[in-house]
C-alpha cells in the first residue's frame, strides 16, 4: 500500500489520478491533497479519499472551506508546502501544480527524498539542471506523467543511455496545425480550447495550440534523459497514438503506443514503472486503421523555435521563455492579446531580460519575478 | 572480437549475416561457413571471409568444390555437424538453414554452449518444447533473427515475461493479400516471388504467400517467449516498418521499427542484443507518412488457422504440418502443385499420420520422414 501525496488534486491530472487510486484501493492510499481554489471539487475528493490533510493556497478559498467542510483532519495553507517534512508520510508525490507554482513545493518533496511523479512542465523548463542535480543528491526517483516522457521512459527500459541516437516526440499539432499563418491572427482562445484528443487543463491547452508545449516536453525530456537538446526531433502525429519514440544507434526504434488517455501514463507512474493490469479501453489494431506522420511546417509555431533556441542558450533563458509564455498565455486566455502576439511577448522578453549563464535557484526565481514584472508593465496588466 | 560460424552461409540471411561482418571486421571473424551446394559462392566467400574451415552438404558439390578451389582449409562433409565439438572455437552460431534440415547442427551447437542467432524457423515449429528445454539445460542464449522476433525481443527488455498480456505479430499480408478467393486458385509460383517488401529466400517467401510464415512465426514466438499460442495476435501491416509489437497489463504497447532491411535485425542478434552504430538508412518519419493496419481477412489464408490449431494441439502436430508443408511448397514452386492444394495437403497428412502427445526428438523426426513419405506417395513423386 503505497500513500499518495498530490500536488494539484482538482486540476486535470490531479483528478485523473484519484479514479485510478479509486480503482485500486488495495495499492494506493491518498496522504494529502493540495487545491489553489476549487473547493467545492476537493470537498468531495476528501469525502471520497479521506486524506490525511489537504492544503488550499488561495486564502478566501481556504477561508470559506473552512466555514462549511465536513472534513476534519487539518486545512493548511500553502506556507506549509515550504517544509519538507510534510512529506514525511507519502511514499508518492504526485507534482501536478501548473507554471513556476509547482517549483518549490517539488522541490521540498524531493529534499524529502519521496519518488516524485512529474507532471508540472515548468519545473524541468525553469530549473532542470538544478531539479536534476537535486534528485541524484537525495536518491529520489522522478517518473514522467506526461504521456511523451512516459512513453519515452518505457522505451529506455532495459536500455543504455549512450545508445540512444534522438528521441522523437510525437505531436498532434494542435487544432491550428492547417490553418493558413494568416488565418492565426484572429484565433480566439474560445478557438484553441476545442484541442482534438486529449483532456487537458486550459494553459497546457494553449500551449499545445502554439507547440510550445511541446517545446516544453523537449527541455523536459533533455533533463530527464540527459540529452542534448540536439538529440530531439518533433514529428506531426495527429492520431496521438504513438506517444513517442526513440531511435537508438543501430538505427532500431522503438514506440510506446495506447489510446490517448492520460490514465495510462499515470497508471504506469504510480505503479512506479511496473504494469498493472486495469480495464481502460485498449489499443485494437484490427480496427486502428492508420498512424499518419508528418514534418512540423516550417514558421508555423515561432513558439517551438524559441524553445530550442533557448534550451541551446541555457542558463536563465528558459526560465525568461516560461515567465513570458506564462504571462502572455494568461493574457491570451482573457483575449486582451492576440494568438499571434504570444511570440512576440517571449522575444520582447529574452531581448530585455539580463542573461545568466550559470544561474542559482534564486537566480531562476529572480529572473522568473523579473520577467513577469517586465512584461505586465509592457502589457500594462495592473 | 567474436568468432561465429554460419549455418547456411550461402542464404538470405547468410549473406546478409557476411555483409555485416564484413563492415565490422574488428567485431567479428567467421569461424565456420556451411553450404548445401552453392559452391560458386562458398568459394567467393572463403576468399574474403577466410574462414577455419567450410562444410558442404552436398556430395557432388564438395566434390567439384574440392578440385577447383584455392581454399586451403579443410573441407567436411555434413557428417561433421553432427559433433558438438566441431563448434568449439565459435562463440556464436547463426542458425539460417532452411526447414527441418537445421535441426540437428542446431541442437549440436546448442549442446556445445554456444550462443544462437536463429533464423530457421522450422527448428522451433517442429521440436521446440525441446530446443527450449535443451537451452536452459546448457544456459545458451537463443536471440532471434527474424525481424518480428527480434521486435519483441527488444520491446521485452527490460520488462517482466508475467506483464505481457499479448504479443502482435506484423505481417504484410504477402502478394495475394488482395486477390479474391476464387483468384488464388491460378497463382504461380513466379507470382508469389514477387513479394513487396523483403528480400528472402525462396521457401519463405511462398511461406508468406500463404501466411504459413506468419504461422510459424507464431509458434516460435510461443516458445521463444513461453507464451500461451491465444496470446498472439496477426494484424496486416503493409508496410513493414512495425515489425511486431507487444501489449502489457496495462495496456501500454510497444513496438520496434525499422526499415523493412533484414541486416537490423543480424547486427543486434550479433552484437547479442547490444547496439553497435552503422550506417543503414534510417527511417525518416517527416517521409514515411503512414503506417497502415487491417485484420487478416477470414478464410483466406487457411494455412495459417491450421498453425494455429496444430499449436493449441501440441504434441507432434505441428510437425506434421510443417514436413507436409515443405513438401507441398516444393511441389508448387515446381508448378506440380496449385496455391490452394498447399492448406488441402497438409490438412490430408494432420488427418492421416498419427498423433502423439508427447513426442521424444526422435518421434519427432520420425513423424516427419513418415509425413513426407505420406505425401511424397500421396503426390506420386518419385
Amino acid at each position: 500500500m503505497k500513500n499518495v501525496t498530490i500536488l494539484g488534486s482538482t486540476g486535470s491530472i490531479g483528478r485523473q489520478t484519484l479514479e485510478i487510486i479509486a480503482d485500486f484501493p488495495n495499492l494506493y492510499k491518498v496522504d494529502i491533497l493540495t487545491a489553489h481554489s476549487n473547493i467545492a471539487m476537493l470537498e468531495e475528493q476528501c469525502k471520497i479519499f479521506k486524506p490525511n490533510c489537504v492544503v488550499i493556497t488561495d486564502a478566501n478559498a481556504r477561508n470559506n472551506f473552512l466555514k462549511k467542510t465536513q472534513f476534519k483532519n487539518d486545512v493548511f495553507d500553502g506556507e506549509i508546502l515550504k517544509l519538507s517534512s510534510i512529506f514525511f508520510e507519502s511514499d508518492i508525490v504526485v507534482s501536478a501544480l501548473v507554471g513556476i507554482a509547482g517549483l518549490l513545493p517539488t522541490i521540498n518533496a524531493i529534499k524529502s527524498g519521496k519518488t516524485i511523479l512529474l507532471a508540472n512542465k515548468e519545473i524541468l523548463v525553469v530549473a532542470g539542471n538544478y531539479i536534476m542535480n537535486l534528485s541524484r543528491k537525495n536518491n529520489v526517483k522522478i517518473i514522467p506523467i506526461d504521456s511523451e516522457h512516459s512513453a519515452i521512459y518505457q522505451c529506455l527500459l532495459g536500455e543504455k543511455k549512450e545508445n540512444i541516437n534522438k528521441i522523437i516526440l510525437t505531436a498532434s499539432g494542435g487544432p491550428f496545425l492547417k490553418l493558413k499563418n494568416n488565418e492565426l491572427q484572429n484565433i480566439k482562445a474560445a478557438d484553441a480550447l476545442k484541442h482534438p484528443t486529449w483532456n487537458m487543463g486550459t494553459k497546457v491547452t494553449i500551449d499545445s495550440a502554439t507547440m510550445m508545449n511541446k517545446g516544453f516536453e523537449a527541455i523536459e525530456a533533455m533533463w530527464l534523459f540527459g540529452l542534448d537538446i540536439n538529440k530531439i526531433d518533433v514529428v506531426i502525429h495527429p492520431q496521438s497514438i504513438i506517444h513517442s519514440m526513440v531511435e537508438f544507434v543501430d538505427g532500431s526504434v522503438k514506440a510506446q503506443l495506447s489510446p490517448p488517455d492520460m490514465r495510462f501514463p499515470i497508471s504506469f507512474a504510480l505503479a512506479e514503472g511496473n504494469r498493472i493490469a486495469n480495464n481502460f479501453e485498449k489499443l485494437d489494431f484490427n480496427k486502428l486503421n492508420k498512424l499518419e506522420f508528418s514534418p512540423v511546417p516550417k514558421n508555423k509555431f515561432p513558439c517551438l523555435d524559441l524553445v530550442f533556441s533557448c534550451a541551446e542558450k541555457g542558463g536563465n533563458a528558459c526560465a525568461i521563455l516560461n515567465a513570458a509564455n506564462e504571462i502572455a498565455v494568461s493574457e491570451f486566455i482573457k483575449n486582451k492579446i492576440n494568438f499571434l502576439d504570444i511570440p512576440r511577448i517571449i522575444e520582447t522578453a529574452l531581448a530585455n531580460i539580463d542573461f545568466l549563464e550559470n544561474p542559482s535557484l534564486d537566480d531562476l526565481l529572480a529572473t522568473d519575478a523579473k520577467t513577469r514584472e517586465y512584461i505586465q508593465k509592457l502589457l500594462a496588466i495592473n
